[in-house]
């Protein structure tokens, strides 16, 4: 009487852009609960950039998918069944539940989601990790004044929408860099950039930035990388700070992209770039959760999530990011609530 | 009865490497003496990679030099008159004086030398600017720990050499990239590096590091830039840091040179890059002093001078700089002690 259970399993390594024949659609019989383990039914799915590291055959920070296994991700889902003594049925849950319809665990690297008033898909985003990458980002790595001016690459994505509301909340000047018309409009009028711009209608970066950073530019979020990020250097000020977060403009690249050596402008500047990943900060999670959750409920923190159905449509949906479909979170609807 | 000064300027904006013409040596009486002011007599002048940014016309961090304006530099020199309250004839003095033979001043950008037992020469190497440098560089901006691994690239210069020996002292395994043979045996047998190699005679930089550094890399001080830069890369490991002092790789560079995209690996490795002057820390450098000639005096820091002759040849000793002719410090000796 087992039930079957669907995955998108990781069928071949990508070479650059991925191709939905990258993935495969498999099913498999769900196993029997043991004891200390819960079975979860998968709720909402999240793709995210980061992933497409992880289709590699080369460890990064993280151990690649192996050809075959299902794809890698965080859910949220609701326990169907419990031989665990701390997870019920009926539970939310949230974590690495993985790229399918059912997940078999004993709770590692699973948490139950508390989202208070926010709908459960909001653990996948402003008030999971994306929304903690913006906070630590941005806070800790970035700390910027009262005052300063905040550029963000990206802008307009999970992570950089919540990334300018925050600077926004310490009192900066924030610029959103974006990928279309609409997504300009949004940063600005509801979000409430004090400006942002089209990428792909601006020929002059530089010359943009320069006009809406009349003070230079104090911080930099960087979730893009390539060319944005060279036009940025330029109009850095003094003890600039750069968050590098992402580089989604390179993760389908097939050799080593160059670009302008920039290393000097740090020198003249004494100015810093620092990489992080969200793990790095997991025992202040609780803590940046409060605040998330609060400026949330306080209207503070707006967000939009981008909910496309179908667990076979996970490819195409993760394919989207790269060209930047997707104003704030972009879920995979698996099973309704 | 004015004296004749004798004073290098710039004559010509240089295009990539400057050549001896962009100099000119040129005669002027020296001014008499206002109250308040004091006349210096030059003995010693520095000549440093950083003097090349300040023959551009473009501000970077401090403004260029003029065309026909006397070269600027830090010397060391003897009072020889004074109408100075604080300053008394036969003081020995450092600063901005010049590139010239006699200065007149109001003592800004000069202090007393006090370089206890060393030679007054130290006061512009290990006991002055780029002792301090590679003080602040090393331990404020890159912080290394007991045990890890540190690289230096131009490691057998005035600052590079230090921040070796200040690596060795805070228990380190330290790793110097210089331009001969000569200078890598001196920087193992005299220095104490634990190794050393000569990149002028090795073809695959990132190899060779790797070799000398099997658990990877945690800090690297940078002086070079370019190629070298690019090879440590691939081996830094979970929150490295790099501190970018000088880039003397590029300062002859017509345009803005190519390398590959790197910003990616800061995020895989949590790392920080930061740039950094040594005028960030004055606040601290009678502290950092104290270190340093206390290191100097327990011979736990050793110093290298190259002193060549005659403020005539100044230019063609600066030049020297770009083809690594010196170990440690470079300077020009303009008079005698």
């Amino acid at each position: 009487m087992a039930r079957i259970n669907r995955q998108v399993t990781l069928a071949a390594r990508p070479v650059g852009r991925p191709k939905e024949s990258d993935f495969a659609l498999v099913e498999s019989p769900i196993p029997e609960l043991e004891e200390g383990q819960f079975l979860i039914r998968t709720i909402y799915l999240s793709v995210d950039p980061y992933m497409r590291g992880r289709m590699n055959d080369r460890k990064s920070y993280a151990e690649p998918v192996k050809l075959g296994e299902v794809m890698v991700g965080e859910a949220v889902g609701k326990v169907e069944a419990s031989k665990h003594p701390k997870f019920e049925v009926g539970d939310i849950v949230a974590g690495r539940i993985g790229w399918q319809e059912y997940c078999v665990t004993d709770g590692t690297e699973i948490r139950k989601v508390r989202t208070g008033g926010q709908p459960i898909s909001t653990a996948l985003g402003v008030l999971g990790m994306p929304g903690l990458t913006a906070y630590f980002g941005l806070l800790d790595i970035a700390n910027p004044q009262p005052g300063e001016t905040v550029v963000i690459s990206g802008a307009a994505g999970a992570v950089g929408s919540t990334v300018g509301q925050i600077a926004k909340i310490k009192g900066c000047r924030v610029i959103g860099i974006a990928g279309s018309d609409e997504k300009v409009a949004y940063l600005i009028d509801e979000l409430g950039f004090d400006a942002a711009f089209n990428y792909k209608t601006t020929d002059d970066y530089i010359k943009k930035l320069a006009e809406l950073c009349p003070d230079g530019i104090d911080v930099y979020f960087d979730n893009v990388g390539g060319p944005l990020t060279d036009a940025v250097f330029p109009l850095i000020n003094v003890n600039a700070r750069v968050a590098v977060c992402g580089q989604i403009a390179l993760y389908n690249s097939t050799e080593l992209e160059q670009g302008p050596r920039l290393l000097w402008k740090l020198i003249e500047k004494q100015a810093r770039m620092e990489g992080f990943l969200v793990f790095q900060f997991v025992d202040r999670f609780r803590e940046a959760m409060a605040d998330l959750a609060k400026w949330v409920d306080e209207g503070k923190i707006k967000y939009r999530e981008r909910i496309d159905d179908g667990l076979e449509n996970a490819p195409k949906i993760f394919l989207g990011l790269f060209d930047g479909v997707n104003t704030g979170k972009q879920l995979v609807r698996v099973s309704q609530e």
